[in-house]
């Protein structure tokens, strides 16, 4: 009775754990740093030791818990529990990480990618208020996403809820993917210092921004939001033009999807409500009538938690 | 053992019936005419009527049946089996169509709109070979969508698979829905013509098509791409335009689902691989790499029988 869930929110940098209730309640929480040496094969012997002491610093037992669910970067079969091609971790080849894992703690585990596990971290327990449908966008170095569609996530053939390619400017910005006009060239981090400083190029009247540009400087999504927020002229013709595109993207995913709310996270929606209410104005614009006035789109609210609780989330399915 | 399934396929001139195994094989079609007078009051009554006549006829009993699946116009309620707001059927309140259906003929009744069921119609036994990922696209009067996605249909908060309202050209021609640069604007029957129509002015070389439309003829989508066919050169110039608009909603739609595969019909596509091509050609530019290397587009095959296919695999949540 009363089993526990445990999260584990696998990146580059850092390994985030957490013991949390049936209900998404978070009662402990912990972090190892990642160890990518030798082609990352530390990784998951890591995360097993990290679960294991934990459990005996905590007095538990294996059969306290329902299970085990990750998050991680990479291509992840979900079926097999493996992962491939995350090379931020160094896994370059095929990682069997589920066996090694329920092998080594003696816990049923799932695994989802990243994006999916902060997607159904914010659609439990955060913004998405356990809605049967929300899409979640996550803009961050990259524009990532994941859909959860009648209370489950859509993996289509392996790579749904890749928002960061949905295209918004056919012809536009060279994406890393090949492709020219994807949503992540203008929305993501590095996406809207690219829009800056395009358009610092063009541009000739006053602005802090166009100074900073001029001036060789660290230029970055966050100066960017707060100077227009301090109406920069320069910096809010930017704002206007990536929250266009982010308003444009959630409109056709609304009209494909019809989810209840689109959650907006990662490091650019730091920029709030002053994000919020530019991307919503174009999404009204390019939403159909039913859609504009069904669909919400709101901030995250979990920050960094939404991983663990997400992936706790994966565990719920070894429920009996 | 052996139970049948009834799929009934409501449109505004006619009403399709058919009887089927649960592999999905037509065993008998009828259809009779649909009679919209008196706010059509009459055409729960004529349907259920049609069934007891037919299943007599048959000397079958309605315990024979699993029960039947429906498509219809306007706006459902798939839970309580309502429809409401079909104009071209004169239905403009709501109208309780599972009640009465299931006491008119005394077997169990599910609903969806038409376009959903032509989507499943397709998924089942059509161009989507029963894969449990396809989205379908038809391009009729409108240009409509339905998403099976892991192998159900994709409603969201009712009105997902809404594909032609998806964004292609923002600022673009003004839509029905009231907004600008909606698919169904330009590759619908109308919008094709009416690309037509505006590219033919601006068009200043030899034309057939272009004559056509100085002459006042009654231009057809047909005669746009039949034209095209023969090289004429702006047909050539407008389909290309039109199969743009749908190869990127295609790789728009794929990027948020990763379908298996995505089906277009329609009276459109009737013009066959000449429009498939061109679709599949812009489809991949626009799409990511993933997506373009997995998923396919391909033709609808069950033309006008796909509504009463995909309605009669609504009755098969009923087994059992």
């Amino acid at each position: 009775m009363d089993k526990k869930l445990i999260g584990v929110d696998l990146g580059g940098t850092t390994i985030k754990f957490a013991i949390l209730t049936q209900d998404g309640e978070v009662q402990q929480k912990w972090s190892i740093k990642t160890d990518i040496l030798d082609e990352g094969s530390h990784i998951v012997p890591d995360i097993i030791e990290s679960i294991n002491h934990h459990l005996d610093l905590y007095e538990m037992k294996p059969e306290q818990f329902i299970g085990i669910g990750m998050g991680t970067p990479g291509t992840v079969d979900v079926e097999k529990g493996t992962v491939i091609g995350a090379y931020n971790l160094n896994w370059k080849t095929l990682q069997n990480v589920k066996d090694e894992v329920e092998k080594g703690t003696g816990i049923a585990f799932a695994l989802d990618n990243d994006a999916n596990v902060a997607a159904l971290g914010e659609q439990w327990k955060g913004a998405g208020e356990n809605a049967a449908n929300v899409a979640f966008i996550t803009l961050g170095t990259g524009v990532g996403g994941g859909i959860i569609a009648d209370g489950k996530l859509l993996h289509g053939m392996g790579a749904a809820g890749e928002v960061g390619h949905v295209n918004v400017e056919p012809g536009g910005y060279l994406c890393t993917c090949g492709n020219r006009g994807c949503l992540e060239t203008y929305a993501s981090a590095t996406g809207v210092v690219r829009v800056a400083r395009d358009m610092a190029e063009e541009f000739a009247g006053k602005s802090a921004l166009k100074d900073s540009v001029d001036n060789g400087d660290d230029v970055t999504s966050k100066m960017v939001f707060d100077l227009a927020k301090e109406d920069d002229v320069l910096a809010v013709k930017v704002v206007d033009r990536v929250c266009r595109y982010l308003g444009l993207a959630c409109a056709n995913i609304s009209s494909i999807l019809h989810p209840e709310y689109i959650v907006i996270g990662g490091g650019v929606s730091a920029a709030g409500n002053f994000l919020l209410e530019q991307v919503a104005k174009y999404f009204k614009q390019y939403a159909f009538p039913t859609i504009r006035n069904t669909t919400k789109i709101k901030l995250a609210r979990l920050g960094n938690d939404a991983g663990v609780i997400g992936a706790a989330s994966l565990a719920l399915k070894f429920k009996d």
